[in-house]
């Protein structure tokens, strides 16, 4: 139906989370709509990416040069660690303005289906810094699903047993209604009644 | 929060129809975890997009060299011409397995607040080609908008009176329930009964 180029672009955006055939398309037609400047500037963008972004030895997260803002600031508590899936996690995290201490991004959770392995994850990192900043507490912020529990259990094996581990509460979200409230998230809400 | 690399892919992905912060961090995240080699590939694809890509003479869709596949078919009544919006429409219409005539796309509808004017779609060459063609029927697919509306409207007034003027009925969508319907749809759908 369409040439070569076309179909490439619209496979490329089908790799994106949450995107079919039909929202493919209606990106690339978007882009085309933009014209070849936008285009050349989109393309350089994904073209350089990988030599622009740098990580953060310390945390796994992003970082322009060595350390990052987090892990850099002297008023953080560097014994308090937040261990989180992705990078992005960090956004909401340092919205609620009360944490204080510093993060550990994972990059991804154990997930056999999806081929990933302890030795993908940055695990062995999360150790070593444990060890070396004589970290007191964990805070698991990880997804609450089968994934994300399975790696909290295997990493929490491997933790010096004088660490204090904990999790993010689980119940309802602010403003919901019980309605829709599923009956898992329910049971912990219910358990968990203070 | 992140680099300047990272910020500008975000906003990129964020110039595409219906996507925001959230599911353009997620897009980042997911290019970043494919890969250079990915990346790159992609990035190519979008850098070479506007040179990749050749519209057809004659409908102004895309194809490989000079006229496409459809305007190129013999088999085709090129004297019946479905107006479409882009160029991605045209798949769901030749899955009817029933059109037999040929399309023309405009490449967007008239509308005032995004300032697209009339000489900004491929309205002049639809003219041409229907008297070049001697075309005698003109199905407007448009999108049923208030955009989609003026745009028929605005071409109906300068086409020559001998031609054939429809549209794609309107009515309830097969698999529908009355119940979901809402009332302008449903005044339509009674009105057009048969």
């Amino acid at each position: 139906m369409f040439n070569k180029a076309i179909q490439e672009l619209i496979n490329h955006f089908k790799k994106l989370p949450g995107i079919g055939e039909i929202n493919a398309q209606r990106f690339v037609f978007s882009v085309i709509k933009k014209g070849s400047d936008e285009q050349k500037k989109f393309g350089e963008c994904l073209l350089n990416l990988d030599k622009n972004i740098n990580y953060c030895p310390l945390c796994q997260g992003f970082s322009d040069h060595d350390l990052c803002e987090i892990c850099n600031n002297k008023k953080r508590n560097s014994q308090q660690i937040c261990v989180i899936e992705n990078v992005f996690e960090i956004i909401p995290m340092e919205k609620t303005g009360i944490y204080t201490g510093v993060y550990h991004v994972l990059h991804g959770v154990l997930s056999p289906i999806d081929g990933i392995k302890p030795e993908d994850l940055k695990i062995k990192e999360l150790l070593e810094r444990i060890k070396k900043h004589s970290c007191t507490e964990i805070i698991f912020a990880l997804s609450t699903t089968l994934e994300g529990e399975a790696t909290v259990h295997y990493i929490k094996n491997l933790l010096p047993s004088h660490i204090k581990i904990t999790h993010l509460a689980r119940g309802l979200p602010t403003g919901a209604s019980l309605e829709y409230a599923d009956e898992i998230t329910l049971r912990q809400a219910l358990n968990d009644r203070k």
